[in-house]
């Protein structure tokens, strides 16, 4: 057995506890009902791109609160007029929802698009959640100490939201929805899988929000800013740690119920492999495992085909893992 | 002439051109006015510490908006019954308030404080100002578009309720009050004795908000965050520049007339010296100043005692540039 | 004057001197000469993609020498029978052609593509270009001692030759080619439009082999190689220096004559903005300038847009710099 | 069990071996005995401080040797007549007693204050012990090869001769001297504790010396300096390791009589958790342990209210584990 | 049992599985009978230096294919007439034989010295090896797909041939031929004495090319080199590991019948202590085994005079294990 | 004119102003007065090396105090009876004088060796020097407060007087003795050749002790601990440029009268090459400059052999700058 195989023997075997608090289920239950008892409010208007090929839509709907969060709705102009399977995206941290041209290679292959901003961050969706106590610089210690005002939820129900109004959509069919993204944006995808029905399958790169107990000691990346914010304020280590148990992906795994198509890298310090096995490992659904074994936080090579392959499969084909 | 005096001369004669724009003093008026029409909503609870010797209030006063602003308000035991002089502190970026034992210096002088939290930031203090628009990690590029919804405006205005609050109190004596700070404390302290008349002196140890045009390009500090927004933005650029104009110490220094200690560490890329001399060289009213050689950002040695000897000199005794 | 105006101000003046060797413009004649009187040898095999919009096309063709350079030649599916233009690709230092469907954006404009690898870089084309001499680690000192076995002789003909391949193909308007790249990519453009009379416009994003006298003593890219270099070999400098001459766009810049889009980000320490600076303000051709003051090595925002406006104006419109 | 309880139960049962050399007991039987027969040969002189409220005290003794070891020796003007408790105050690696205002917050409880240099550091103490052999940067290879010539031994009997000339001082009250410090003064701390009947407690934050054997090889701190020292002499590794065990707590930690209070960051990378918890763990008498999970080298939040509140403790009540 | 007791003996037991392929051994059959049928082609030549007591040649000999590669053939002046034994040299990874002068100090310990380039790198010698696949900046990706092109089998025939060379001297004592290097050196030390029956010892100083199958995902080293391109080409992970482990000195170690000499730093993370002691572990000669405990990628102290001992022990004397 | 001759011409040209304290010669004259009237107090015993053609001796001598600073003294068994020249060697800073072996390049060219250890860094001699301040992490802080008892006097000295005993060795031309050292060894070696008529030719390498009031604001080396203590000790500026100005060669320069050799590298942070071309362009004495233009702390390629043929060159033949 090499070395690399004893690792990723290690890795398949790894199972954390989960760290789920008593009402979790209730938690999320209210929540979506009050997600789905709240209009959307959407405005939808036509856009012109440089790309006589791109049928292209500014999008604003209502998520988690007043908020206007913004995306871009997306379709090919060539391909026919049937509905069309269409990919929701979640960027990563600190990211935005971009330029439509950038989703050129999903249209391309006959996809719509919805890519939305996540709140606050680098798009041009602001945040109208309101700040009650101190943060650390970042987004994710906004209202930290109560799942009910935390920004994990409002970014959640934001997602959430993004797949309800794809599947209102006129262009789209509504059993070919997938969700997709890397990072935060695979966090979020993961979420969605988890809370909602809409969705026919996932692409969660190198995903954050998972194992998160783990993540706020060793991670590099966002979570660090909770274990600052912890620093500052010791006495909040039980409050911040209940928190984000709510919006622990390893706490919800078990819930997904469509094929999912997980990367992650070996080297990766920000969503780091402990955390993306353990949650990966508590998947019962099809499901299917990209290991890049010298990447850091990234996918590289042909991971775009790999992603198309997935997307392109017939959903009730059971995803295998390689 | 040896190098560190080429190098002091040079910057001693450093006088860039100002930036302010044609509405500034409008601006200033306007805000000021708006400012001091606003009732403080203030509350102020008696609050134990674990020395018998502090006598320590818990105040939350509004500043800019509804944001209850909160501070420490803290009186020595010690010293008799008259009216006091007081220091109005302001923190550095990221920090907060901290806790009314680590004001035990300034107390064994005789002073009071008010120490306030810088809105949103690390203290216990929340953020209510609305954000319309993306950001990148931190604070400053709230509202950035707009002089008017900039969250330095924001700070500004609670900064100059926190004098205003200060006044109003029965130990004060209102006539000795000094506003101080470090890094982004400085930064308010400079423009706290710009627009408001209350102030008897101020330091500003190693201060942001001056000459930024030129630490947007140049400094690793908080004007980064302001850097990657143009940078995410392209087209943002002229109006993020006109924002931070507004705000910056270079276009109100004349304004100051009051004796104020500056420092300033030749070697801080995050408060570059260049910044500090622009604005120290145009200030007209008495003004020392403490040069670091060998310091990046940070005050040293005996800094406590310079500042004790500013504070406790009469502050008509003119404060004179060592 | 603002800081940034002055820092601009100083840029668009700079003007250091040209290194051009003597026999320089006999040295280019002799290596145009050569490489028109080589046949490509050229092999192109359609190849699948995942997306049914694509015509993919596997290329391989010899540019300086026996080695077969790959490429991807697309074509987008839909827009009708006539001739396009076509965007001839070069990517940046250590990199590769990577896979078709990553330039979805250019042909949803309506362009084809022909994107090739720099030889013996990270894609799939090798190096036959004999190595005599020791080097550093990584490519540009392989035969630096002579410009006539320099590996920058070796790619810039073989960036040539792409664009004569591209001018025979059946389905491009060989009036309508543009040369682009990023970086080296950036290079290899200004040099594809100095020596060859094909490419109708040419976009040089932060472009090496720019005033390379100044980028061996003070950028942290590809030319510490050729630093590295001398100091093992101390006694090679004068031999290093002139072989760089050749190749040095500094020296080659005023035999463009098609217009040409540039960009330069004024933090960037590896094409450092002196060096993109000094080759621009040579340029006679029309121009156009996109500077990004606060970044490092990379265009952002909607830099795609500005380079697809820049595509799809008429080539003789002029281009303006902004 | 979450991962931060399954790190911390792990660090609660870590116990490696002590490496205690045979005659330890007796080296610090002679040590002691020695220094109780050395005169102090001191000098307390009044000296002023900006305060009114502190009475200073500028004073020096001998320790180890003749080196007069300087301090800041300080009482609050409040506070009545009667005898005081007292912290003598050791500081960290590289750095100095500072100026008596710093200890503020201190003399706000109602506590004298003695705060020493640690020799030849950052301060203004010189140090004569003498250097008979080669070292390397700064201050810990002095004298390494032989525990009785070792700095090690020259600071810890400096730091008990300033425990014994606070309980010959008139206003301190003997039973209720405290010893405290962080990192190098947590170590002198805990060796203080355990090597004195006099101090009444100790609060030990952060604490090096210990489990050197572990440190020598992972710490990032001062122990890399006797790893540098031992690359350089790969021959006297022994020698070296036999030196350090001597003035390992770990070694000493059950002669600990007096409750104590330490903290601990488990990120911290200079005062490893490993190498506090060994030695916390062996530690019979009261004691209290703060983690500080998100931390580096640093405590952080309310850690002085944490102190004091275990500084206003009744000695007699037992400290808890918390 | 101290730290540094239990870190060692964990070490002196660590031995992970072989990753020998199936045909090794025929592999290295074909490859040696290859190379010894293959004529040298070699050039000697008197070269002067600046010292009168150094005999030196300039050698270039073929190794693996027709690329001539250089050397330094040096004997003392003084010592006699008889012959003599000789140190055949590898230099670590970027590196190149340099100077005559800097192997002065074997030459006064009366040995011959010869030292070699490895082709390509930062020496004068040249690599004719060709490339036919995209590499990683670097020279160990080169026909990295297959063992019968790659680098690293180039380089360990060329290294052989050194030693056979070297045999046939005139001034030698093909008994008493020792081959040494440190990393890269000390790695093709490890092949050379494993594949070849001449020479009589070895000095394998902090080998690479050990136990790559840890090292290609831990190590900071070359083997990065590797890790990149499979990064770049996902594909291609089974080939690359597969030809890694042709050239592992843990699947050759067994093979080795000389008196060896090693070296390790259990700080070095290019050439880890687990990748060193795997090999080490398995070497069935006579051997001996110097440790730095607190050293990284380097030697230190007297390791020469611990060489030189070895050297000049007689060969039958048994090297043990220190 | 290119870029780097651009560099070099401004760099020919750069002639700060001396620092000079008016008592300098007097300092001198006295310091070398009292050096002179010193008994050595040498002791030489011959000790074995493994290599049979180095006669060896460990050596130990006073020089500025009681301290016994140790050198190996070193001659070639071969060569001849007559008189030798003399190589007088200074370390670099934290080092220390190594092995006997490690000379053997000098010896092979017929050199006898004299190298010493700097008091107290990282070889075998101590330091004796009464430290009566704090200091900072280092050595060159020690007595920084007045030039009497400045470290730099006493390392000053010491290397004097080896150039002293050297003069005196039965085996040795007194009129064939060089001095030379890189970066402290070489500061020291300007030292020595300006303050002692002893030495006919000096090896000055990327030497320190230059420009220092330059180098203590830029300097990334030993001056930073020089630069830090004024950080703590702010009022201790002007006595600390007061001292460095005895010790700077920059004041000292114009007494140079024997052939004296130089390096300086471009990139250099620690040595910067302000401070070196400060110095040189000052020396009035026969002088040579080797600049590498890509490197930093350190000399390469074949540089032993410039210093190598410097050595060997006669006297008098006028060194001439390359």
């Amino acid at each position: 057995m090499s070395y690399m195989e004893r690792r990723l023997a290690d890795m398949r075997q790894y199972r954390p506890d989960r760290t789920a608090p008593e009402d979790l289920e209730k938690f999320w239950a209210a929540t979506l009902a009050e997600a789905k008892a709240k209009p959307l409010n959407d405005v939808r208007e036509r856009t012109s791109t440089l790309s006589p090929y791109i049928e292209a839509y500014r999008v604003t709907y209502e998520g988690f609160d007043e908020t206007p969060i913004q995306g871009w709705y997306l379709l090919p102009a060539f391909g026919g007029e049937g509905k069309r399977p269409c990919v929701v995206l979640f960027h990563g941290y600190t990211g935005g929802k971009g330029y439509p041209e950038q989703y050129s290679d999903l249209l391309m292959l006959g996809f719509a698009v919805f890519a939305i901003d996540v709140r606050g961050q680098g798009g041009e969706t602001g945040n109208l959640l309101p700040q009650s106590f101190g943060m650390t610089r970042g987004w994710i210690t906004q209202g930290l100490l109560d799942p009910k005002t935390s920004y994990y939820r409002a970014i959640t129900v934001d997602a959430l939201q993004a797949v309800r109004w794809t599947a209102e959509q006129p262009e789209i069919d509504p059993d070919r929805i997938c969700v997709a993204g890397a990072s935060q944006g695979g966090g979020l995808t993961l979420m969605t899988l988890a809370l909602s029905d809409i969705p026919a399958k996932g692409i969660a790169d190198i995903p954050n929000m998972c194992h998160m107990d783990y993540g706020i000691l060793n991670s590099t990346g966002s979570l660090t800013e909770a274990a600052e914010f912890v620093s500052r304020h010791p006495d909040k280590l039980e409050a911040v740690l209940r928190t984000l148990s709510y919006f622990d992906a390893l706490n919800l795994a078990e819930r997904i119920r469509k094929p999912v198509f997980v990367s992650v890298g070996l080297k990766d310090t920000i969503c780091l492999p402990e955390t993306v096995f353990a949650v990966y490992n508590r998947i019962e659904a099809p499901k299917r495992l990209q290991v890049y074994p010298f990447n850091g936080h990234y996918t590289s090579g042909d991971h775009f085909r790999k992603m198309a392959s997935f997307l392109l499969e017939p959903a009730e084909s059971r995803a295998e893992d390689e």
